[in-house]
């Protein structure tokens, strides 16, 4: 029965079992954590063959890789994340362990020293503007937020940003500098970009001629349900769109080998590529190159990787049904909540009621529960509903998600029963 | 006999059998490189025992370093630097692989945010200078070029920069934020700073309170003839000055173990470590792990890695001696060259006489001898006199080595004659 068709007294009683079962819950002194996108330990286990010495031993390259040098990477992972990535190697850059580290590094380049050869430092252009599509991912918005660069909410449709609005804006305001994207099973919602939408982003005309699309593409071989699939490549339409230098693509083995310990690669367009290794070259002489062969030896090419990837898949699907299972039992007749059904990536996100988010985390908090505090998907943690929770339950073993699961839904049901009861107040 | 007391005639005839000497080198066509500061494939033969996969299986953390996290570093690799560098593991951050990217990070930091939480950016200080021990590192020069920080050369004396000049520089002038030390055989004179040098660049007054040494202790342990010994160590002293935050202190293995594949690590007072770690946190979610416990587990402890040098300067130490053979041999009676003879580290820095270093090294080229472009270790590279040149002796194998210093000492001959005979003209 939906929850807002109940009366006040049955709201009461049900409030009132909810809160006994909370109780029990928290006498069970749980100390359990679905915050961050973790892969578990499992998942690690995979990729350890990776780690004997028979992975790094071979290599056609010229140079010693155990050496300094060949800062834009190694051929065979530039080879292999040109595969994987479906963009020419001449655009490509391989790097170190993090792709966070590449899309910080790069936006404070920009600051410093502009976009382009010719561009005029960010710093020297007053107030910059990102266009941040919301819920997104905290960390892309932590970086945006240090620098004091402006972010603007735009609402992540089912097929990707708000086009109409994203093409509004940029269209007249010059300070617009960039925007964060997440094409492929977005965090935290899991959406995935329709081609549309892409196409839209490469053509739209901005006032700045120093736009940028950052792309964060973390998830572009993730897939839990879904069959793999290329979306339209960003690099290329915007060449074909006469915005060359537009967009910078990401991507790393973070959550297909080891988040400790991965390769990190990105891709631009002719021109801005070259600027970006150009001003790499005075940051470092280059990233591990024993790494990045060993990465490319054991994945071997595109086909490999997407047979290790179902294994990942083989994983984390049964807790992302655990976690569908779960709503759907104890909250779907119950109208409170909305979550999302992702088809790969890692992450659910979870919309409650208005104004019941940030209660309902700190009610899991103290029944030791972890989760990602509210608003964190959001710019400056403001999540204006408050309504917005992530839920990562890659890390903790099926038995641990399931316990997790059921006290967060109780904690959902106690907070939203407590606010419906306000209209009767 | 010198060439300054030799006639016009003596220098004529010198000249013409110098040339034909160069003529027969330049018929081999030789492709030798002494350039840059790499070690040899012998030197990186010695740690390839450490890619075997038992040297990442143990680790006493209680996080598993396969994943994300653990942004400072893990325990053992922080307990390990800090034994080597002798500072606290509080005062430590162990990172990726590669001291540059740090020092270059960590100027990008203070040019956009400032020096500590509460300074002013940099970026909005008006002109930023720095001191520059010349001749030094050019990657440095290149950082603080990059970012259009004005450039003060100061002459590195016996004992370490020339302090009485660096004290009245630093005293009046607010707008020289920093400065550049490499402590311990410095690149490319192999100096070593003395105590009484780093104990005055530890109490020195500035004009400005946002000032910072950026010590970049790349050779601390790399010994060839001299014994093991620990200078001030400068991150103490500094606390003791009542300047707790003025040092950054760096190190790394790229000289250890793998230039590619190593670990790097810093250290700074107090309050400068955890402001550099906070805004570390926003560019990455931490470094690779299992390549820091692998060098751990490999390196051991400063004992241990003490007896790992000693095999590096057995590889290291016939390709210098080689050199200064050849310079006593050809050059010792001529009285046209100083070079350098350094107990540890990986350059000898030779100064011809005053207009030469340029043409010599194109003569060079010319006869397939690469030498690091003279005024290379300048900022701006720019050396007035004209003189000094880095000779980088780790990477070819000593038969090559001898070659190309041969050549070079014809090239050096040729044209020193070339410019004493300008006076009879």
């Amino acid at each position: 029965m939906l929850y807002s068709e109940m009366s006040k007294e049955e709201l009461e009683k049900e409030l009132e079992m909810q809160k006994y079962v909370y109780e029990e819950y928290k006498s069970l002194n749980l100390a359990l954590d679905i915050t961050r996108g973790k892969p578990s330990p499992e998942q690690l286990d995979l990729s350890m063959d990776m780690m004997n010495a028979e992975y790094f031993s071979k290599g056609k390259g010229v140079l010693d890789y155990r050496n300094y040098g060949m800062l834009d990477g190694i051929p065979e992972a530039k080879s292999f994340f040109s595969e994987v990535m479906n963009i020419p190697e001449a655009n490509i850059c391989v790097t170190g362990n993090s792709s966070l580290n590449i899309m910080h590094d790069i936006i404070m380049k920009f600051m410093l020293f502009g976009v382009l050869d010719k561009g005029t430092p960010w710093k020297d252009q007053g107030e910059v503007k990102f266009i941040c599509p919301v819920p997104g991912y905290d960390r892309h918005f932590a970086i945006t937020e240090l620098l004091g660069i402006k972010m603007i909410n735009v609402p992540l449709n089912e097929d990707g940003p708000d086009m109409d609005m994203v093409e509004e804006l940029v269209k007249n305001d010059a300070s617009i500098k960039g925007m964060w994207a997440i094409p492929k099973y977005s965090n935290p919602t899991g959406t995935v970009y329709s081609n549309k939408v892409l196409f839209r982003m490469a053509n739209m005309q901005t006032a700045a001629e120093d736009f940028v699309i950052m792309c964060d593409d973390a998830y572009t071989v993730h897939y839990l349900t879904d069959e793999p699939f290329r979306q339209l490549n960003l690099i290329e339409a915007c060449k074909d769109a006469g915005h060359p230098d537009r967009a910078i693509v990401l991507a790393s083995t973070s959550k297909i080998t080891f988040p400790g310990a991965g390769v990190a690669a990105y891709a631009a367009g002719d021109n801005l590529i070259k600027y970006l290794i150009k001003l790499m070259g005075y940051q470092t002489i280059g990233y591990d190159k024993l790494n990045q062969l060993r990465h490319v030896n054991y994945l071997k090419n595109y086909d490999n990787l997407l047979n290790h990837m179902k294994k990942h898949a083989e994983i984390l699907l049964p807790k992302f049904q655990q976690c569908d299972r779960i709503f759907e039992k104890d909250l779907g007749s119950k109208g409170i909540l909305k979550w999302t059904k992702p088809k790969g990536g890692y992450f659910i996100s979870i919309d409650t009621l208005e104004g019941c988010a940030t209660k309902v985390v700190q009610m899991a908090k103290e029944c030791g529960v972890a989760v990602t505090p509210a608003g964190s998907s959001f710019p400056y943690h403001k999540d204006e509903k408050d309504t917005n929770i992530r839920i990562a339950p890659s890390l903790p073993p099926v038995e641990d998600l399931k316990v997790a699961m059921h006290v967060l839904c109780v904690c959902i049901k106690i907070v939203s029963i407590e606010k419906l009861l306000e209209k009767f107040a």
